[in-house]
């Protein structure tokens, strides 16, 4: 195959390359309307300017609305085809040979913007925000701090990808500060609850499929036909306060542990870029029941961090060096066990895979266990943590590594700023 | 004060009195657009022809488009003056001495609907949904079922209100029918688990809480502004899978035994109509932490009943009579701890109470609790239960009684049909 380049410099570290075009939302000026953008190198392209000179042709988006607003979704609901279309055209259109744009200084003078100069805002309207719990790793090591090694996987766990329904509300961009937040904790020695600070804030390392196309309730989508609703990737912290959890959390599951806040990145990267970077899921044993079993290279090779930046650092220190592919159960088949009860799925609903661990110590998706609840703390230049401090930033990086460029995700940031006094009267 | 009356003829057994004025969304015809509708004895009363017409002619509500769209929730997120001047307005111009509505023949036909012609629609755009497990009785109940007497409640149960997400998607209007869902089940004397139609399949007399205008994330809803969130409810059934319940749920909460389907009433009854039949919650012990401390009426007097009616039954047989006032952990308490986290609302999110059961045997809201996980089957018509069989069809009531009124939500009804085949193909 011909190697096709862009007009458009890539720097080969760039998360960013031809290859990639992931989609976002943003606003070139703090005064703009929110757009649909897709990132390459250090630039923003403007689809709504493309579509506003005439520049997607094709059948499906030619004077297309769905550049010109502020969430993916409407894009993303009109399915695969159209999906296709879009980057077809902007292969095109970006090609080092193909003059169109290229030679058109004024439109590409109106289209690119510096990301630096971008705001970028939530890329999709969540409907449904559901959480999985699909890496054996993480599985197993919280099973051994909480329930020992005789008890660590529970019976279901290699039976089915167990999962539960998280916050929707509270799903946030990249680089959105989160406050600690407050609740009930309960230490093993004290008789009754308190109203504290969290004391044991964590990150989670994961991924989020996003969710293009849905189906009608009571219509499970197979797992043959799950790849086509999904439309791409996130970068995914599941922020969760472990002593809130470890409170309330018996016997329906995480609840305020988890509902102060989730950050997605920023671009939405195609399963169209992965598709390079597919490879085959682990073994599962036992086998799984009919409606999870499939064929194939089901899952990617993307390389995950995590670092930590206290304010007193200049760079944030990596603690954790993961991958997708280790995950046990892969994206499709948390679609196809999601719906087979029959529960429908709509354009924009985000499916979280669960703390990603690998299986070495550095490979943790999580401080509780980096740490080893907490009896391992964890360097960070002249510091160390068990938790994460008020202050501290957590930067997830993913990238999948091709010949001479890579297809990424950018990075996801948060910080946590101190709690909120709250005035109770 | 002076009993005011409306033109419009109430039958002393109907729910929907003058003192109620609950709000839908309808169509008066197939082909008809979706509006808002106030219920008024056998009638629906169409707000987007009173607004064309210029009868709400408040500072808040003159000339507004909120009545003309599909769900309540521009009308909603306009806040509680708003929610006042519409219910002010609709009370002066449905009152017997009051001529302009009742005098306007051409208003009159074009703005009244019989019911029985309108379709009913979900009358909100649901942003999350989350489902407590507020009924001491009924948390108890279950507790002994499934861990013994002695550890029937967890620890965490009376010191806050336990709650989980649910899943908004499924959520469907009063007369929806559903399917009965297909999953991972597995006998205690099962090795491994099958995929099977669910065998238990039950219904949970619930009440929703509709959040009329919500939060910014990181910032609580104290329990004394609560109330001022709070829209109004409707009756809601949580349909529950119980045995891919018990096979799934630990340790993440219930998932697919949950996401197949709730039913929510099309009337939300506002707040200011239960106003009148608020009374004290029972007294909790230990007193719960100063979050979560309020004074007053905050529960209502609502009577709650559950009828079920085989495809051979000519109508239904009520199985349990309850009451809201039963409830343990009021609505504010619910919100107030929901958003202690920080969590956001938005306006048209749903906070279901769990299921409502009362002291006695017969006032329970479940057929696990009615049928005692299968023990005592339930009398229906010349048939028995143990759980919800194809062809039932579930009728939840709920009403206030007033002196020769009654304030009442109308039906949620549901009818299970047989499984969908799934092609694996």
């Amino acid at each position: 195959m011909r190697i096709v380049k862009s007009f458009i410099e890539v720097s080969a570290d760039s998360h960013f390359s031809f290859q990639n075009l992931p989609y976002g939302i943003f606003k070139p000026s703090e005064s703009a309307a929110p757009r649909v953008g897709v990132a390459i190198g250090d630039l923003v392209l403007d689809l709504s300017v493309l579509v506003d000179n005439g520049f997607f042709n094709g059948p499906l988006l030619n004077h297309t609305t769905v550049f010109h607003q502020d969430a993916l979704n409407a894009f993303m609901a009109l399915g695969r085809s159209a999906w296709t279309e879009a980057r077809s055209t902007l292969k095109r259109l970006l090609a080092v040979d193909v003059p169109d744009l290229r030679d058109n200084t004024t439109v590409r003078n109106a289209a690119f913007h510096p990301q630096s100069q971008c705001t970028m805002l939530l890329p999709v309207r969540i409907g449904d925000y559901t959480d999985f719990y699909a890496s054996k790793e993480h599985a197993t090591n919280v099973g051994i701090m909480f329930r020992g090694k005789e008890n660590a996987l529970m019976p279901n766990w290699t039976h089915l990808p167990v999962g539960y329904h998280g916050r929707a509300s509270s799903v946030v961009v990249s680089g959105t500060n989160l406050h600690r937040p407050q609740g009930q904790t309960k230490a093993d020695d004290e008789a009754a609850p308190s109203f504290t600070p969290c004391r044991q804030l964590d990150f989670e390392l994961e991924m989020g499929a996003i969710i293009g196309t849905g189906n009608k309730l009571g219509q499970p989508i197979t797992i043959q036909n799950a790849k086509e609703h999904i439309f791409g990737l996130v970068l995914l912290n599941d922020w969760s306060a472990r002593d809130i959890q470890k409170w309330e959390y018996v016997p329906l599951g995480p609840f305020l542990a988890k509902n102060f806040g989730t950050t997605i990145s920023a671009w939405v990267v195609t399963l169209d870029a992965l598709e390079p970077f597919a490879v085959p899921a682990p073994t599962q044993d036992p086998t799984p029941l009919p409606y999870l079993r499939e064929t194939g290279n089901n899952t990617y090779d993307i390389n995950l961090s995590v670092a930590i930046k206290s304010k007193d650092m200049d760079a944030p220190q990596v603690v954790s060096n993961t991958n997708l592919k280790y995950m046990y159960w892969t994206l499709t088949q948390q679609l196809a066990h999601h719906t087979i009860s029959g529960c429908n799925m709509n354009t924009g609903d985000l499916l979280g895979t669960g703390t990603i661990s690998g299986p070495t110590e550095d490979s943790y998706g999580s401080m509780l266990e980096l740490a080893w609840k907490g009896t391992k703390p964890v360097s960070i230049g002249k510091e160390e943590r068990k938790f994460i401090l008020d202050g501290d930033t957590v930067v997830i990086k993913g990238v999948c590594k091709g010949d001479g460029y890579n297809v990424g995700f950018g990075d996801n940031v948060g910080t946590i700023l101190p709690i909120v006094p709250i005035n109770f009267n």
